[in-house]
């Protein structure tokens, strides 16, 4: 695939794409946002954060898992949704400290795989399932997990801060598998030891209160660089990226890489004097990162490589989050 | 309808017999509910408590809306998805600050009447929808809601204090309408100014805080019996209960009362001495209390009225909760 063709696939990506019948949606909610004066965020982050006093926040998030991914293995969708909801508070440098979850389920055999899945989960990133609520008899199935985190006020990376002239950084632990069944899951936790996966947690943790990036998100469903793209659209900035430099598994090709939900993996930017740190940090627990680009004032992101240059989102055009923000 | 047929009715109520499935689910997820050690309750509450630090403690629900209220009136679901959540938490004594949802629709005509009842909900008891997941092409219409809550750490009540002699409460809001379309739903926050209906969550968080009460819950499905049954097996006693001295719209049948799922209704246990205060702090926001019986050592809720006494429920042969406690 030469870039062309690969900028054309990602923008056809499903993954990107989803996010956008989110507008009418968000656009209604905005109104009950922050009735109560302690939300801390804006829209467009994976979790908000809920301001409770003494210097304290409360993250708040919840993850909804495919019904695809439920009907073709509900052992990894229960063990997934744990993954997603935990990278959720990661990204954004705060400790998770409990999950509930809704489980509408037809069919008992599933149930079982399920709650298997979830309680490996659990176990793996030692975040504890406290509670939720158990609809027996739905004509489908379905899981959703919402999740709690805590951190410090003024301690947590958010999708807001990317500025002009900032590095951009692609951080993922490369020593995954694609997992058997859905090839776009950079599986990188189910078969290393929990320590190690929780580790990863808690150096999210320290970059933030280290303060050692200017933005960061965990790669979800769009993949790296609609992820980034989402960042860049939150921080009201374009980016130049330069795809060669992003760190990738070598037995897996560009196209599938690009569209990968990794077990971890982050986009971050950063001041050009703490990169340093910030890899260093990271590849102390398997995440390599890699300066991928820079942060511009050109509300789009291009695309390179060693040939040509190609605007793979345009904000104006072809926005992956579609927020609007008035 | 005379005692027995009341009885007889209350056990074969859908709400009670539904939560029936609950028990293998609960079983599993138990190895996990408290894997990181800051799990403060057992489960059986609506909310799970989770330390953190400085005496404060985070509740933490989740509430799935049933789909024949959803395909029947979405604007209604909506706003019932926040009242019930809200209601988790307020019976617990906590203040509610945020909630995340998870939205799947196939229809948009029903994503719009739930959002707006969902936004109306958030104003009516000022708690923010603080974001969430949107599914926007399922096959089904479900909505689940997630809130947290803060309260101090030996402040709060839960369904497990209920001790032998203390007295019985049933509290609820006579002021209300069965809801048009739905006449299980005793409706009292509605058509009512917002102030008081928050005042009403602002009572019991006094309540929680004067220690008034050793055991409470929001009346839910299972109606106000089927709810009590729940805290009774929670606190491990049973309970004897006159039926005449349960407050009581005297609009509404006994049957349809019973079951009903009330805008503000709570089961409480408290101490003789503090009952008067009980009973007043609630009437000051528009809830009728009454003394309706006592707890006892033999795990049984029985039912009485002027002519007779009969076993309701029987922890051995038709508890509603079926948690295994081992």
């Amino acid at each position: 695939m030469d870039l062309a063709e690969i900028v054309k696939s990602l923008q056809d990506f499903e993954g990107v794409s989803r996010k956008e019948s989110i507008e009418n949606i968000t656009n209604k909610l905005k109104n009950v946002y922050n009735i109560a004066g302690d939300t801390l965020l804006d829209f467009g982050e994976d979790a908000s954060a809920i301001d409770i006093g003494d210097g304290n926040i409360i993250l708040f998030a919840a993850d909804g898992i495919w019904g695809k991914l439920m009907d073709a293995d509900p052992y990894w969708a229960g063990y997934c949704s744990i993954l997603v909801n935990v990278n959720d508070i990661a990204a954004m440098g705060a400790k998770p400290i409990a999950m509930v979850n809704i489980l509408s389920i037809n069919n008992n055999d599933i149930a079982n795989d399920l709650i298997n899945g979830i309680t490996d989960g659990c176990k793996k990133f030692n975040v504890p399932m406290v509670g939720g609520h158990f609809h027996p008899d739905t004509d489908y199935n379905a899981l959703d997990v919402a999740i709690i985190g805590i951190a410090k006020k003024d301690k947590i990376i958010t999708s807001f801060g990317a500025e002009i002239n900032d590095k951009v950084i692609v951080a993922i632990d490369l020593d995954g598998r694609q997992h058997p069944k859905f090839k776009l899951n950079w599986d990188t936790t189910y078969l290393k030891d929990e320590k190690i996966v929780q580790d990863q947690i808690i150096a999210m943790k320290k970059i933030a209160e280290k303060n050692l990036v200017t933005g960061g998100k965990d790669i979800s469903n769009p993949g790296t660089l609609g992820t980034l793209e989402m960042l860049l659209e939150s921080s009201n900035v374009g980016a130049k990226v330069d795809l060669n430099k992003i760190p990738k598994n070598e037995n897996v090709n560009w196209d599938d890489w690009l569209k990968s939900y990794p077990g971890a993996g982050f986009v971050l930017t950063a001041k050009e004097e703490n990169v340093e740190e910030l890899i260093n940090l990271l590849k102390e627990v398997s995440i390599i990162a890699s300066v991928v680009g820079e942060v511009i004032n050109d509300k789009k992101l291009f695309l390179s490589d060693e040939n040509s240059e190609i605007v793979l989102f345009d904000q104006e055009k072809n926005p992956v989050l579609k927020i609007n923000k008035d």
